[in-house]
């Protein structure tokens, strides 16, 4: 097989494979098709690159957000041409919000079928533009690894970046010379020693500060830094209400996640004098209202920058540490905190989280996509055991059935819990398959409400009150009611439903004790 | 209840409802979010306008594509802001393909928010425009009653196109003052006398004659008057192979479909000297393959055109039946033939078509995205009782387990039954929770290969022959294999698995002679 495998001139498909893994990308999450295929043989010419199989587009994309965001480095994706990137787009979006890097490859007709307008023909550009902040058709199958090296180049740039590469059939098939060498990689732009004195005087006027913090800012470091110069100057450490991945815990520098409701913001802001931007941007509400406020900085509250996304935050806030004086600073760091509750009375979505945090083994990660049911409670998973937390960045919804996947893949040596809303979830039921496939080890926790338990909430918010039944049918989830042991079972994961406190207590324990993916249904 | 809906002065979304209501839109297939709420609540307060709700957008999409093909006119859609619309996208590119007529509805954020390029914030008008013939943002609650009127009419001409409008949370929230009234629909293009006479002469010259027809001419009055020039002049009959929609099976006029792959189509069409394309276009490959032809008429072969798609092909077929002077001839219809089958031996994809065929109920609706599995057996059901048989137009999978929704919603008196491969059905499950909610009369027939067989064949056909470890990991649908059972049952739908031709005969013959959404799991 060796020999017959050399004696083949190499074709682009080969070419740009080879460029991937030379520059530093190891797995595809592929949902291939015809236009594809000379992409799938060469997987078994080269070696270097898992292919991760994913029966919808939006788990690819989603998985490689999750994988782009526990590594810092791009997976790449396999797309079938412009309908296939269409399937896997509100995952960009997810990923383009999150800064993941991600080099996106989607296949498309050869350019000499281009011109007949054949059934799967589409504009991929113009699908592609609204996610991608590069978007290259190859036109050679002798660049086309040039072309994959610049994608991974722009995918790595700070803080991570969408770059789509189109790959017609025949630059695919035709042949190719070599393998693109490896471009260096970019480092995030350092900002000046002004900027970190000028936000350093701020610190030290007196006024009432909160640091506003994304990206590395939430990393150890990061939080360390951050946490000196909270513990200094008494200022305030924020994190956005959908950080794109955070870590916490016990032995961690907390950070106070901003509220989702525009009115809570206000009330959780009220009197800070100056918030210091590191990596975010100024807090403004996830939807508007009739009559509530979209811009939410407090008035007179004066706005700076230390970091914008694409520079180092990291270092920073150690500059800025050291600006303060408080290098040798010991920061205030979380201490485990085990949540008591009784095993007699309702399950409700407060208990579900006590649970959680309670049997959270020491290093896992959670992918939060659990809406108006996880979301108040998520300061109780704040004492549990050091762990990376993981928001639905881009509000499209069945991000984090896919995020788990490129999570698990990524650090397979950590559990994954991913909390899900049941209307959440039914956006992306074959994420279980991949999972069963790859024998990960998800752990999904489905809050069984049984409707758009978020939008009744909305509906009142946005002021339409008269709601009959038209609008009621529109929120429910019932009639049908979702079996979800029975979806889950249906593409290989094992289920379990709990009913009561003591048997999610029970279910949820085990599950922590073993491994590979599970789904707990919690009927709330 | 109605004093205090008629004392509310009329908003934006009411407005716009209700000139939806006053222009013939009927149905609304929704998947809302927040910023679509203020439209969710007029549903109860407008009379005229039939809410379903879809659980991932591609359903609402791809069921609008279908009630467009059955009924000629269209459903609206609700989508949330760009994610929503992007999910949907897919569908969307299918519906394109096959002319059907949409009037898209993407809520927005309110006009005022979107400046704070809050998460869900994306380029709504790029994601729409490879998809749609016209997209437009409201602007004013007072205009948006005109702008819904006006996406009616774009939606309407002919042959059917998908106009999308944004419309975001302030425009449905504000006041408005009134319904807009009713475009005046527009007509199909009438070809020249010319054209007619032109193509009368050319039929009339000897010349070995294909006619090759889409829309409108595939429908029963279209299909006898082509049938009387096929029988007058000897031409014989066409359509494409992913053709929208095509009245076929006893008593009706008989037309071949062109094959799928490019060497069969030349085989086809070998000894051609004049193809007349009646709404079509020129045949063409679907993919392009290295050292096969794309273009597929035969050298020398003249091509004519008697009506563009968006001409009155049946008023054409008319008038060159009356040139042609085969307005009393008698075209030769279909005789029913029900197929012969031994109930012993293996089951196989001819199989479940012959059984299909032998017990379709009068006026049945086939939808099939039965792919490798299906596709060789489409002309057995050519004798069956007469039924309309929907195609998947775009490529883009997951289509018909959606399109079969809009086709039971418009024909409510009539059976579906839709056929899938089990790789194709995984793209879009919650389409079965729809059908269940809705009480639908769809039978949906999954073809268990367990594998994308259509890429195992085209992976050999593009000539990437060494398939190893990875690529045969991307192709197979085992490790774990899928439970339809339970897949179905999870979402409402009772289903049965048959493994032996007699339990396929029986249970196919039985689900016709019942009511509502039901699967089969067909193992091959």
């Amino acid at each position: 097989m060796n020999d017959v495998v050399k004696s083949c001139p190499m074709n682009g498909a080969e070419s740009l494979l080879r460029t991937l893994v030379e520059n530093g990308v190891e797995v595809c999450f592929a949902n291939p098709g015809t236009s594809e295929m000379h992409f799938v043989a060469a997987l078994d010419r080269v070696s270097g690159m898992r292919p991760v199989l994913a029966l919808q587009e939006n788990v690819a994309t989603g998985a490689a957000d999750g994988y782009g965001r526990m590594t810092g480095k791009p997976a790449c994706t396999l797309l079938h041409l412009g309908p296939g990137l269409a399937n896997g787009l509100a995952n960009l979006h997810n990923a383009r919000r999150a800064d993941s890097p991600i080099v996106n490859i989607v296949g498309d007709h050869a350019t000499t079928h281009l011109q007949y307008d054949a059934p799967l023909t589409s504009d991929i550009h113009g699908f592609a533009r609204p996610v991608s902040e590069w978007v290259y058709t190859s036109s050679s199958s002798q660049q086309v690894g040039a072309d994959a090296a610049r994608a991974v180049r722009v995918a790595s740039e700070s803080p991570g970046q969408i770059a789509t590469l189109i790959l017609p059939a025949d630059i695919a098939w035709n042949e190719a010379e070599s393998v693109a060498s490896c471009l260096a990689p970019s480092t995030p732009a350092t900002v000046s020693a002004e900027t970190v004195h000028r936000v350093a005087e701020l610190l030290n006027s007196g006024l009432k500060t909160a640091i506003l913090m994304r990206g590395a800012a939430l990393l150890e470091p990061g939080l360390t830094a951050a946490g000196r110069i909270a513990e200094k100057t008494g200022a305030r450490l924020l994190c956005d209400t959908f950080a794109p991945r955070i870590q916490r815990g016990a032995g961690r520098v907390a950070v106070e996640r901003l509220p989702y409701f525009s009115e809570q913001v206000v009330d959780f802001l009220a009197g800070t004098e100056l918030i210091v931007l590191v990596g975010a941007k100024p807090p403004v509400s996830f939807f508007a209202y009739p009559d509530k406020p979209s811009w939410l900085t407090p008035e007179g509250c004066r706005l700076t920058r230390l970091t914008e996304a694409h520079e180092d935050s990291l270092q920073a806030l150690e500059d800025l540490a050291h600006a303060c004086g408080a290098t040798q600073t010991e920061p205030f760091r979380t201490r485990h905190k085990a949540p008591e509750y009784a095993l007699d009375g309702d399950v409700n979505a407060e208990f579900v989280m006590q649970v959680i945090a309670r049997y959270l083994p020491e290093n896992a990660i959670i992918t939060d996509e659990s809406a108006s049911s996880g979301f108040p409670y998520y300061d109780i998973t704040e004492t549990a055991a050091a762990h990376d937390y993981l928001n639905l960045t881009g509000g499209a919804l069945g991000s984090m059935m896919a995020v788990s996947i490129g999570a698990a893949i990524a650090c397979p040596e950590r559990k994954v819990i991913n909390l899900q809303g049941d209307g959440s979830a039914m956006y992306l039921l074959p994420s279980l398959w991949t999972q069963a496939r790859e024998n990960l080890d998800v752990v999904t926790v489905v809050y069984s409400n049984r409707s758009y338990n978020i939008l009744d909430n909305e509906l009142k918010r946005v002021g339409a009150m008269h709601q009959g039944q038209s609008a009621a049918s529109l929120m429910s989830l019932e009639n049908p009611s979702i079996n979800w042991l029975s979806l889950a079972s249906g593409m290989g994961v094992r289920a379990v439903r709990t009913e009561t406190r003591k048997s999610f207590d029970m279910v949820f324990r085990e599950a922590m004790q073993c491994s590979g993916p599970q789904l707990i249904e919690v009927v709330l």
